[in-house]
């Protein structure tokens, strides 16, 4: 196929979209897919994923594995992911092999890596925290003096949820004993890999941009959401932000841009802290439909999980316009046992992922109340 | 189980609802299934049934293979069907193998002939049209006497969207051979099957009811649709139904003692006539999801096929207050081809049931188009 070709790929209604990863995003963009008509087929290491009870078909494998790899891409018409630490030769392998991944490599490596993520978003002209690169104690130092504290050290790759991070807050003297000591624990705490350092953000809020782009270049975002986090983990999205037009239009054009600089396809989570002058700064993006668009599937026509499918099956996108008020509460571990008092509950609508086990920490469904639109 | 643990027998998220049927209900219902965390099994003598895809696991099996019925059963927590014409004689062998079935046989078998179907609602002090039972032509002409002309003539079994079914309007005399050839033309168009003669209803629109009622007994009612027919298939719903309150509440009233009467858990579709003076005569009713329901999905924050797995699985029936005003659209046979441009739609919600060929007649999907509440 050429590129050409690929660029503009539609699949038909009964065609299958591949999807890299089985967790609870693969579980509901199954579903989204099959209210178009369409299969899927997921591809996952473990041995039961969330997704595969609501996927048409699904395969057990490693993602390094790579005759597992060419047999699922026979068996897909596109492939998509539905998390960031799918690794990049994956895609790059399935590529190789002509098949047509969305959103891309770019859009995956780049992501992967806090390091390139902020030189990407910085190259746009868009802010991000300060920030230097560490590899080791002496790098870790020199960044404390430029971005100051407190400062938050994270590794580069495959952090989650508030994983491999951890805060530096002594004030003690730059040189002293204490201090070399707490670095110390900062660089052990994330297990002293490739990191980086970021400077405090004294943000007002959290708020976050689900857009997407389809194949055709179209770009449809949802109504900024504003997120509080718990113990690291997102605990609720609040749609409408408390935020001024004028913030949600500064969120917006740094989504797009974004967006388009990434040639993109398919839904885009992107994070901001608002400042107290209402400026914003991009905190991560995701390369993927994002915990904090949950509400769309009960407060848009089009939820974030279809505009995905959309966009990675080359269809127009959808509407993105929200018809109700939405506060998404995620579940997490023990909280899920409340899922019969949350049925009972007016205007609630329960989402669950199937997981077997309540692990604290573990996202185990989410709650969605509506309300009408003010 | 006892009758008492049957009654109240609920099913926990991880656990599984066995569907007979694998139409495109049966698919619906297994996506409303997957988004509360439970897994469905769906059953089903189609190689290649619509729900197949989003089921968590299928069987190809006659209802009348008992081995693969109790094999289906001991895989399954509770079990439903998506279509009135599963053999009563499959539920009874599943019921008296201690499989909880629900809605039980009763609601099925009455549903199944349009003669019993009647007198049920009569008994309940509800109106239906005139009828008289036909077996030959002798009781056709009595029939006809007694209900009057147009009449419409309907095989007592497996009729559905407008088939075994046929209009009788000769005004010629009563004993002429133009009449006597009338009706041996209408009875060769039933296949000479048990009929039953149903007079003309001077109706001035139509409606239908989705209610729903849970394990506890709790009765839960969606906003009336009025619905317009096309060659005897449903084309359109619409919400609000152009009636007065007064009329809403006729055809609530009596979806509520229909529920009551069958001991139901589920959710049904009531179809009614609307005359002149506003009073409702039942059409007949479906014990199961209904297509004039379909706008649920997109119109409210529980739709009548997570209402249904609701009630199956014995969880708290959902509210079902809408959010929006709704039209859903049936996409018949070739219409399903305008797949593309309806997607580009504003607030056109799109479903499509995955079947392969577009056949003339054959629900291919249906898209609903919402609005916001005047």
């Amino acid at each position: 196929m050429s590129d050409l070709h690929k660029q503009h790929l539609t699949i038909s209604p009964n065609g299958t979209i591949g999807i890299l990863g089985g967790g609870q995003l693969g579980r509901m963009l199954s579903v989204a897919a099959a209210e178009l008509g369409l299969r899927t087929h997921v591809l996952c290491p473990d041995e039961r994923a969330p997704a595969y009870d609501a996927a048409s078909e699904f395969t057990v494998a490693k993602y390094t594995d790579q005759s597992a790899l060419a047999a699922f891409a026979r068996s897909v018409d596109v492939i998509t992911y539905e998390f960031e630490n799918v690794p990049v030769e994956a895609v790059a392998f399935l590529t190789a092999g002509g098949a047509v991944v969305r959103p891309g490599a770019k859009a995956l490596e780049t992501a992967q890596d806090r390091l390139t993520e902020k030189q990407f978003v910085n190259s746009l002209g868009a802010m991000t925290a300060d920030f230097h690169a560490v590899d080791d104690l002496a790098s870790l130092k020199t960044g404390l003096e430029r971005v100051g504290r407190p400062a938050i050290l994270k590794t580069r790759r495959f952090g989650y949820d508030g994983k491999g991070q951890t805060r530096i807050t002594s004030d003690d003297g730059d040189l002293s004993a204490a201090f070399d000591k707490a670095i110390k624990f900062a660089w052990d705490e994330v297990g002293a890999a490739p990191s980086i350092l970021e400077g405090f953000v004294p943000f007002v809020r959290e708020i976050s941009i689900i857009g997407a782009r389809g194949a055709d270049g179209a770009i449809r975002l949802y109504d900024p959401t504003e997120n509080v986090h718990r113990s690291g983990i997102l605990k609720t999205s609040s749609v409408p932000a408390a935020v001024t037009d004028a913030t949600a239009d500064k969120a917006r054009a740094v989504t797009r841009d974004m967006l388009t600089a990434l040639d993109y396809m398919g839904v885009m989570g992107v994070e901001f802290f608002v400042l107290e002058n209402g400026d914003v700064i991009v905190n991560e993006y995701a390369p993927r439909v994002h915990n904090s668009g949950h509400w769309t599937q009960d407060g848009c026509a089009v939820s974030q999980f279809e505009q995905h499918i959309r966009a990675v099956a080359g269809w127009p996108l959808g509407d993105p316009s929200r018809h109700s008020n939405a506060v998404m509460e995620n579940l997490i571990g023990d909280e899920v046992h409340g899922w019969r008092d949350l049925a009972a509950e007016p205007q609630a609508c329960v989402h669950l992922y199937g997981k077997r086990e309540a692990r604290p920490g573990r996202k185990m469904g989410h709650v969605t109340r509506i309300s009408p639109r003010a």
